[in-house]
This record gives structure tokens, sequence and C-alpha cells, in this order.
């Protein structure tokens, strides 16, 4: 669905960008071509070097997610490492948790720390830099997963209480709502309620945190990939 | 539908975790492997030993269900036999019911009672725990979809009487439902009022007889499994 | 849709109650053939033996319907026969009308004498027993089909005229339904306004006429089957 | 969609009626194959004879079609005939107009005229017998399909205007309705307004002439057929 | 979708029709096939002589849109002929407009005078003689499809501004609608006021210049085809 | 969907003009051909000249383009040229940016900065003519996909903060809407919002700089190209 058309005008300004990179005129083929595989995966990541003030932002945002899991060290998994060595074409760095042992139930209260920890990257940008970036799509839409999860399939909410509200299964083609509008107007509401909260919750928490955010992302910045002990430590000491 | 962009994500995580524990820095092709498995399956069941913590859980949750069923006895089948001994990839414990007879009617009164039973494992986890855990999803499921037909299909509420509102019929690639949606917000509000005004009583119920409860729950955790004779008579002893 | 986690559960249980009942504690390959069995199609029918309860429940449920025929016998079919002796996998029982002439049109009044004759069966539950069953749910739908067709089809509501509502034909893979919200809104409530004061009055007729529906429902315990001409000699004998 | 289980009821009821009237205690496999002949296509037609009841019915139904055309006499095309003799499948009697060229344009107060021809039929019903039946069920579907295109095609409406609503066109899978909620709440009411209007005026029409209804129905239901001429000397007659 | 049970009628009843003429009881199987011919494709329109009444009507249409395109002759192409011999089977009549070069950009100016150029067919109808007919149905298409784009693809109402509300391209299979119910009541309000304040403002002006148009159309009867010059000299010439 | 019939009544109206051009007054298979070249992929392009009106506002429209892009030039891509020489069959004119080096994350007020700079077309003729035009329906399409991409997948409003209310992926088959009507009208609104803000913000830029935008539209009509450096010294130069 959607923006076929505008798809089009893209590929051709790619290509006439890349004519104009080598003081061509005319778009050739090739243009065509590399302007085609950029627009549908993606500039070529492998070859790539992150420019300084992506760097930059992407540092706090993952010191972000860090900081928020280890102010819920006794509920979520620790932070195994930090860094910003792009891993694949699924990450300009990431924060890694080490779950030790395998379990078999979550409970609400470790989902709602989930869901802090994932919107502390986000948050991170917002207090450090007044403006947000698209490296938190994953983010988003991995928290609204869980909140969804929790009020239409878990029972999770108060709202509603112990009832199915959203029969999809993995594989299913269609979704299978079980409710009318006003009950899907209550669900976003419960939904958006849960995931604001949290958001703004963690925002206090980094401004409260602000010079710890900032020392431990300079030297993030500096060491590229940083160990949860490490993190620790420079948690701990004073500036 | 949905999160399949965070599913991606949750693999890579899943490989690196298993990298990880190995002390090595990079994801090899057996570590995506183990994790696809474990993602699209859940971790491997028939070698797992649950978690302390979880087996607590486990108990308390089944012991809910087996409290209240006999609290109903004269309704619904008697208790055969509640364990914590988990079995295929369905349960990590589960209560046995056994009835006497088959029969081709069920009332009104027995749907009720079943619906107060299915919820007797999360009401027990809320009133002992003050958390919550996606153990009782299947239950969840399960007693909305009777609380779903009574409504919808057997005409058994008092708000809609003897009324056919959904005609799907199993194997209908398509619901059939013969309704607006206003009827829908009805019908929304009667499911949920019927689950949660039962979910009400049978925490009530566990809250009174807290001290049983927490009795039963402990000797099944001593014997992993326990009889329904078992369990009367635990119920009945003086602590 | 929906519910599929549940009906792998609900096998599981079933396997498991097969060998519990001979004392098994493994379930075999046999128990879950003869569960999956039982889940998809019901339980055997051709051998089984309705238990006493439920034999009581079908007769008092099947003179329900017989009598409420007879107070409309100017309009409706003449009963032919009651019984409670199982037909093929469809009925516990039935009640069965035998038109004297085929005919091409039907009138309001007919279809409003049907749909009290299809809810006389609950209605004679809930007035006899205070408890209603699974018996009913054939005639519900049935008397929904009727409710519907006159209101969204054949112009026999006063609420709506001589319109057609509804152009879904016999076949279609889609329903044509030619309204929107607001009109469905008007539909469900006069297709529930139809069926409840249908109901109503047909729960006061049987409790007008207790003693008679009594006394019919024990002799059709003990013949198994009586006929209309037994029934209205049944009807007007004194006690 | 809906009501498939009713279907198999209704089948074994046809079935067991034909076993009943042949004195038979058993449903033999011809009873189901006559049965779900005429579940599926209705009765065989072409043997039958219409009982009294019916054909007396059938009469003025047709005669107030034919009347409320003559009403319009300037407008409509002029009855050709009258019928009470059953043609195939389609109808236990008809009105014929006959058009005395072929025209390519229609008209608003032509379409209003033709809506107000085909409810004269149940509308005569109502006025005589005080009861309706499902021998107007063509009659409806016509006279909406009407009213819908003059509503949502052919900007007929003063609600309004000459705006294309609905773009469905012969053929089309799906239909193309280009509107949302609201303008489908107007477009029922003006449809409905439109036919329940021209149906209030009928019924006044016709109680107003109910003597030459009545007349008219009688040397109807003596000749069985009659012509537009006969119709209009009949018409003037004095009593 | 809808009403192929009435076609299936009105089938017969051109079959039926086409007997009578005929002065035949029976219906041939030759009936049936020019029945479903002309019900399907129309009556066959090479060898077909437009009756007088329909003329008469086709001409006051045709002169109707021809005179308010006189009235934008600085924004629209100026009239080729207007014609009422029919052509092919696409209409009865026709005005033809004729531009003077290939353009690529059309703007909101154009096509709000477009769409009372397509209106004035109708409205001479109205104005003339107080009923409208179908003629206009391909009109109101056109008009309504340009009014459509203007608000939700070109942006180019006041009240939605430069926003593309609906997505879909030719040749999409479902509609690609980017809005809800709210915003679609807007949408169908800001068509109808656009179409509607068009048509009211057309019919001004035909009854303002009801002689000229009165003058046009009896020479257009006489001639049967007129060009642009003889219709602008026609225009310009005293009674 | 939509609007076919009109679909053949254009493709007859273009072989007539051909025709007519030619002065033939039959339509030959030749006229129909063409014609249906013309209506399905538009005018031959190749060998057009564009009139002199729409060149005239194609440079006007690309020059709103260039100097609104300017007014950003710490947040957007430095303007490369602006041509109104045709490119393809894509567009009449154009104005192309020129990355400085590939990046991997967008900003809110990059994204926002990007809507005003493809407004800036549509706004200069609006402002300059007083009258609006297809040439903007493409930056229309872009603007909108990217403050419906903000709202519904990056969490950049803050009206809904950071959650996910759209999962389409590219290649979906149907869009994987995760809310409710009440939900889609707030969406509606806060797009509808972010684009008319900044519509009316760039019309307000555009009046005040109305000279300079008059002399550089002029100097692009006498060029045809105009580079990004030749634009700035024109920008600077006092009139």
């Amino acid at each position: 669905p959607g923006f076929v058309g505008a798809d089009l005008a893209n590929l051709l300004n790619e290509a006439a960008i890349l004519a104009a990179r080598q003081h061509r005129d005319v778009i050739l083929m090739e243009d065509l071509e590399e302007a085609s595989e950029k627009v549908s995966i993606g500039p070529a990541r492998k070859s790539r070097v992150t420019v300084e003030k992506e760097k930059h932002i992407v540092a706090y945002h993952e010191v972000g997610h860090a900081m928020i899991q280890t102010f819920y060290k006794d509920i979520v998994d620790p932070v195994h490492k930090v860094t910003i060595v792009p891993r694949g074409m699924a990450a300009l760095g990431y924060t890694m948790s080490l779950p030790t042992e395998d379990r078999y139930l979550r409970s609400k209260k470790e989902y709602l720390a989930d869901i802090r920890g994932l919107l502390g990257g986000r948050a991170a940008e917002e207090v450090v830099f007044g403006d947000i970036t698209t490296g938190a799509s994953n983010d988003i839409e991995r928290a609204t997963g869980i909140a969804h999860a929790m009020v239409t399939k878990l029972g999770m909410s108060d709202r509603f209480g112990p009832v199915l509200l959203d029969g999809t299964k993995d594989g299913d083609m269609f979704p299978n709502k079980i409710y009318g509008e006003e009950t899907a107007k209550s669900i976003d509401e419960e939904i958006r309620k849960m995931i604001n909260d949290a958001y703004d919750e963690v925002k206090i928490t980094l401004r409260d945190n602000y010079d710890t955010l900032d020392k431990i992302s300079k030297a993030l910045l500096e060491r590229e990939t940083i160990t949860g002990e490490e993190l620790n430590i420079l948690k701990k000491r004073k500036k």
C-alpha cells in the first residue's frame, strides 16, 4: 500500500545524485542500478563508516538503554555489553543483556521494566540533543508489541483484567480481534498510557542522572565497546 | 501480522547470548540455528529443569485452580490430581479433573463454575505474590472462550437472552458476526463483566482461605504431585 | 478463528482422562486418537445411553416445544409426535410437526408462532429447573434466523417496513448488507425485541400451565415417545 | 454465511415428514433425496396445485399491483394482463405491463410510480387480510433496488443531489462505496423514507378503493386471468 | 453484488413482453434470448430511432452542457459541436469540446468550470421539464470523480489543504484510503458541497437565460447538429 | 475501483478530438489507438514542447521548492540545481538536492524541513497566481508520506509519543493498522495539522520574499537551468 509514485521519484533522485557526484550530466543505467539497490535495501552497510555526528547520537542512545536497565537490575537481565560497532544490517550499535538462566514465565513487573529499558535510547536523545531520530524505530516497535500483548493477550492491564481480547496466533493470515470499536478505543488508550507513562519516567531518571549519562557516553565514544562490569564501575565513580 | 522486524531483532539477540555464554565474540551459524529453534518453538522442554522460583509460582497457581474447583464440587467434575511435573510442551504443571460420565448437555451454572476454576491460577499468583505471570495465558483464553460462547452462541446472558449473535462455525474462514458496532460494545462489556466478576469472587475466596492455599502449595512443592483425595484431606486438616 | 491453543489443551485433557479411567499413568497414542475423535465430532453417539439427569431435562425441553405449538394450533402445523429417543447425531430428543399440505406462502403471524414454538424448550428448562442448557442452541439459531429474515429480507417489521436490508443470497461467499452502522444497531434491537418478547410470553404461558407441563413430561419420561393425539388427551385430562 | 446448522435440521425435518406421510417410522434414503430437493429448490412446482387459501391471497396481491399501476397510467406502461396461473418457478401469479415502445431514458417520476406499483401487492394483503406474506419478497427487492439506485447512482434524491455515491458496476466482485458511515446513515434513511412514504400512500389508495379491489379480485379468482381492458371495464363499472 | 433475483424477474418480464407483442401466449426460447441480450447490453442501439419525447429531452440536455461551457470560455476548451445524433452505445447525444493544445497541468479553477459544464445537462432538464432523467448518470459520475480527486488526491479543497487522503492508484485491487471515519464524513460533506453549490449556480444561470436555452434547443431539434460557431451566433442573436 | 464508465467516455472524447483536428467527421481505428495511448500513459512526452503558460507556472513552482530549502540550509541538503527542462515522464521540471554524505539516521527537525521544502512549489503557485495546479500532486504525496510515518511509525508526534501505530511493512498485501476509529481520527488531525502548519508558514515566507521569488523565477525562465551557487548569488543580490 501507499506511496508507489513517490518511490519512483525517490529512485530518479538517487540516480541523479550519483551522476552529479561524478560530475556527469546524464543518468546512466549503472546509476539507476545502484540507486535501486540503495532505495530497496538501504546503503551498503559493510563498507560503511558512520559519520561522526551519528556516532555521537548512537552512543548516548545506547547508554540510555543500558543505564535504565541497571536501574531495574533486580528485575531484568544484567547488561553484558554496550557497543557502537555496527552489527550486520540490523543496528548502528546495541546493548546486550545476558540472561543467567532459561525462564518459562514472564511477569508483569518484568515486562514493565523491559518497556522502560527499550525507551531509554529515545529518551536519551531527547534529553541530550533536544531532537529525536529514526534510531529508535525498532525499540518503539518492540515496546509497543509488549504493551499490546500485555493488554490484549495476557490479561495484564487493570482496565480489562484477565480477558483475551486478541486471539491472533503466529502465522494467522488475518488478525482475530475479538472486540468492537468502543473496546478498540480503550485498548489504544491503555497501550498509549502504558508507553507514555514509562517514557516520562525514563526521561526524568535520565535528567536526574545527566552527568553519569554524559560521562559513560563519552567513555563509549572513546572505547567503542564497554562491558557490563565497566558500566557499573563508571556509574559509581565520582566525576 | 505485526512485529516481524522485532522478531529478527529477537533472533539476533538470542544468538548473541548463546555466543557470549561460550565466551565467544562472534556469532556462529550454529548459534543462529539454536536461537531460531528457541524463538520459534520455545526452549527445548524435555531436558529442562524448571528454575526454583518458577516452580514456586507454578505450585501456587495449580493449587489455586484445584481449590476453586473443590468449592464448586457439586457442579463441576472432581479434581483427579494436581502436579508440577511438566507435561510435553503444553504446561509447566496442571490440574486434572475426571468426569464420571459422558454428558451431552452443559448448563449455565456449570460454565460459570468452569470460568471460576480457570481463573483460580492467576488469582492465586496475585494474592500470594502481588505479581502476575504469563502462566495464565491459556486459562485466560479458555475462560474468555466460554464466556464468549455463552453470550454470543448459547443465549446464556441476561442482557441478550436466547439470541444467536455469532453464527461462526468451526472451520469457517471468516467470522460470521450477525450484529453491528453498538451490539459489539454490549457484547464486550458483558463478557468482561462475566470474567471480572468471577475473578474478583475467586480472589476473595482465596484470600479467605489463604492458610489452606499456602499449606497445600507447600505440600505440592514437596511431593510434586498430589491426588484429589489427598487434596481433600489436606484441605480439612487443621494446621 | 479463535481458541486453537485451547483446542490442543482440550485434546490433551481428554486423552489424560481416558488414561486415568483405565488406571494408567501414561497417555498412549490410542488415547490421543480417541480423544481427537471425541473433540472433533463429539462423543460416539450410537452406543450411548443418555444419563438419567439429562433425560429428565430433555423431556421437559421437548414438552415445552410441543405445548407452545398446541397453543397456536390454528396457525402452525399440528404436533405429530414428541420423543426423547435420540436421532442420529442431531438431537437428544425432538418434537415433530406434520404439515397437512405443501404451502408456498408464509405469513408474519405464522413466523411469530414458529419463533414461540422454538423457544418453548429453553423456556421450559428455565421455568422447571432454574438453569438453562446447551440443548437449546439449535432452537436459538433457527429462531434468530427467522427473526433476521423477517426484519432484513421480508419487510415484516414495523420499524423498517417493506425494505430489503440484506441482499445476501444462498451460496454468496460474502454477506451483501445494504446498510450502515446506525441501521445495523436498529436491526439488532428489532431482532432482539422480537425474540425476547416471544420468550417472555412463552415463559408466562408455561408457568400458567405448570401442572400440565409437569404431567406430560412425566408421561414422556415413562413412555419415551407420545403422539400428537396422546398429547392432546393428556393436556385436557384433569390431574 | 449463516444458519447452516439450521439447514441440516430443516432437511431432517422434511425427510421425517415425508416418511410420516407414508406411515413409515424410518427415514429412507429416498426421503432424504426428496427433502434435499425441496429444501434447495423449493417444492416441485410443475405438478402443484395452489391451495385454496393461498390462491385467495395471490389474487388480491396481484390486483393490488394492477390497480396501483392504473392510477399512474400517464406515467407507467399500461397493464397487459393479471393472472393467478403460476409461471415456472418464479411466481404464484403475476401482473404484466406492456411498454408501447423501447425507451432509453427513465425519469424520477416514472421510478417513483414503479415503486408504488411494486408495493401494491403487499399493501393489498395488509389492507384485506391484516396479515402479510412472503409473496412480496421479490417486489420488495425490486422496489428497494430502484430506490437505492435513485439515491446512490442517479442523483435523484433531494438530500444528496447529483452526486455519485455508489460506483459499483455490474460484475464487480466487491461493492465500490464512495462514502463513510455518516453518509451511509443518511442513505439508509432516505431509501427507507422513499419506500415507506410510497407504501403508506398506496395503502390509503387501496383502502379508499376497497370495493373495487374486492370486486376485481373476486373476478380474477373466478376467471384466473383478466386482461388490461377487462380490468379497466371492471374498475369503472358500478357494483 | 445485489438484486440477482430481481434480474431474473426482469428477464422473464422482457421475454413475456416480446411474446405478447407477437400475440403469442407462450414464451419461446427466442424470446428469452432476445430478452437476455436486451437486459445485459441494453436494446440494440444501431437500428434504433429515438422516440420523439426523448429526442426533446436530449436536445435541452445537450444545450444545457454547451451553454454553461460558453459561460466559462476563458477557462475551458471551446465547444466544437453539439449533436443529438446518437454515437455508438455510449450516448443519445453529446457536446464536444476541442482543446487547442495539449496540456500537462490542470488548475483548480479549470476543474471547477468542468464540473459546472458537466452538470449543465441535468440542470436544463430540471429547469425546463421539472423532471430529471437517467441521461445525466455519466455526467454525475464524471463530476463526482473530479470533485473526489480534487479533495482526496490533489489537495485542492480549503477544508483539507495539500494532504493526500486517498493513495489508491490505477490498477489497485483495493482502495488505499489513508483516513478514518471522521475524515470520511468531512470528505463526503466537502464533495457534496462542491457539487451542489455548482449545481445551484448552474440552474440559476440557465433560468436567467431561459429564452436563449429554449431558442438554441429548438434549433438543435431542427438541425440535429450545430457547431460551436453557430452556437455563439445563436446565443448573441436577439429573439 | 471507480469511474470505469467515465474512462470509456474519455476515450471516445479524445478520439473524436483527434478526428476533428484533421477535419474528419468519422472516428477511425487509428484515432482510437492514439486516444487509448494518451489516456493510459499520458501524452507522448519526448516530442513535447511545454506550452508557454505552463512553463511559467513550472518555473515559479520549482523556485518555490528551492527557496524554501535554502531557508533550512543548516538542516537539509543544499540545492544542487533547479531546472524547467522536463525529465522523462516523471516531471515538468525539478529541484535537485545533493547530500554530502550517506546518513543512517534522520531526525524530526530534518523531516519537518523536508515537508516545508516539498510544499514550496504549491505555495509559490498560490502566492503568485492565485490558482493551484496538479503539478504539486507528487509533492503532496511525499509530504503526506513523511508526516504519516512520523506520526504512525516513528513516534515523532507530541500527541502519541513513542508508540507504533501502523505496523505495515513494505511488501505487505494488507495494511496492519494497530488502532481503532477514535485513534484514526486523532492521527488524521495530527497529520493534517503538521502539513497545514507547514504550508501556512511556507506561504508567509514566500510572500515576505516575493521580490526574490519573482527575480529568480524570471532568471530560470530565461536560462532554463540554474545551479545552487547561482541561486545563492541571485538571492543575495539587490534588485
